[in-house]
């Protein structure tokens, strides 16, 4: 059976990286069952394929070890090929790489400020002060400073007008039916719904029925998920 | 023969319109010949498809007219399925649409202040009382007062985050070969270089290598089009 090594908190039933629900709805998307097991950011050098890599999800199937969540997608759909497509071809396969640039380069960006307190109040004691250490340096204030900054989600609204303007024409990223290029964003969203209570969205945003939809997929996957609190 | 109305400046031969321009390439890219006929922001009127649509660019083709950029590239990969493919597949076509938007909604609007002040330089005379009035609305400043804002720059160099990275490590946004994703990002930038002197883009970023490589297609149509100065 495949595992998944990924990231889990203090509770290791809380498994909130946003690159290993990427993987986990992947997974889901091809039908795949896996083994999932927790890790901590402290106990990188014991993941498979270390010390090259010491980041989650590692993925390992048949013998092989995959570790960054985009490659991770591209073995999966490579590799189970009669399951339902993940990028719809050639096109899809390569633009949705961009897609997945802005999530990691654009949304995480503006979501790390918000949710990083609330972050490293569910960590496991002994990944606190390194995440405190690498996460206030790449933000250039403290955890709890970022949190504060009430321009966020005004900034954040901004953002994500390119999501909204797609989400309001078309039911998915993927067109009519979810791809991985939904998987990518989605999981930042669902990243902050593991940690934080913070409504990002409100209501009436197209994001947040679109988000509603992805919660539903799977019967229901990413909304059974253990949450903080 | 196709005909595409196109928006042009004082001197009818500089055709500086993003959205027009990825038109352009991608009747290039399917190997389409076609009459550019110039028009003016005054001239709405008088658009084949007015009063419904006073936009450029508007397409006709076989008694067929069409507007919206977006909606012209889809009718072209559909009615010319023989010529290069502009979008790779259902996926392609799918992924596409945020790359549009993503064009659209963060890129256009962090370099529409930048070039606001070189686009009323060149427009015709009866364009720029219109111009000056709803592009100051949008901005919340005059025209020179938005190209003078000195955060611009940093700010536009951390937006193009996600395609830094793609072109970075594939030569298009479509994968081997360039795509309409491409002529999408690539128009935005060809309307600043149709306008503006102003250097985006330092010559060691990848997104100047990649655009160098967009003008040199099809026989470095774009690259030959007429500038401003």
């Amino acid at each position: 059976m495949i595992e998944l090594y990924e990231l889990a908190g203090a509770d290791p039933a809380l498994r909130f990286s946003p690159y290993c629900w990427r993987t986990r709805m992947a997974l889901a998307h091809k039908g795949l069952e896996a083994r999932f097991i927790p890790s901590h950011f402290s106990d990188r050098d014991a993941l498979p394929g270390a010390p090259d890599n010491t980041r989650v999800p590692v993925l390992v199937d048949a013998g092989r070890t995959l570790w960054d969540s985009t490659d991770i997608a591209f073995y999966l759909e490579a590799h189970y090929p009669n399951a339902p497509s993940l990028f719809g071809g050639a096109g899809g396969e390569a633009h949705a790489r961009f897609i997945i640039a802005w999530a990691d380069m654009t949304l995480v960006p503006a979501l790390l400020p918000l949710l990083a307190a609330d972050i490293y109040a569910i960590l496991a004691p002994k990944d606190r002060a390194y995440f405190r250490e690498t996460r206030e340096k790449r933000l250039g204030c403290t955890l709890e400073e970022a949190a504060r900054r009430e321009s966020l989600l005004p900034t954040l609204h901004a953002t994500l007008a390119p999501l909204r303007a797609i989400v309001s024409r078309q039911p998915f990223l993927g067109g009519e039916e979810p791809s991985y290029a939904d998987y990518a964003v989605f999981g930042v969203f669902q990243w902050a719904r593991c940690v934080s209570t913070l409504a990002l969205v409100p209501p009436s945003d197209p994001v947040a029925s679109w988000l509603d939809i992805m919660l539903d997929l799977f019967d229901g996957y990413a909304r059974k998920a253990r949450v903080a609190g």
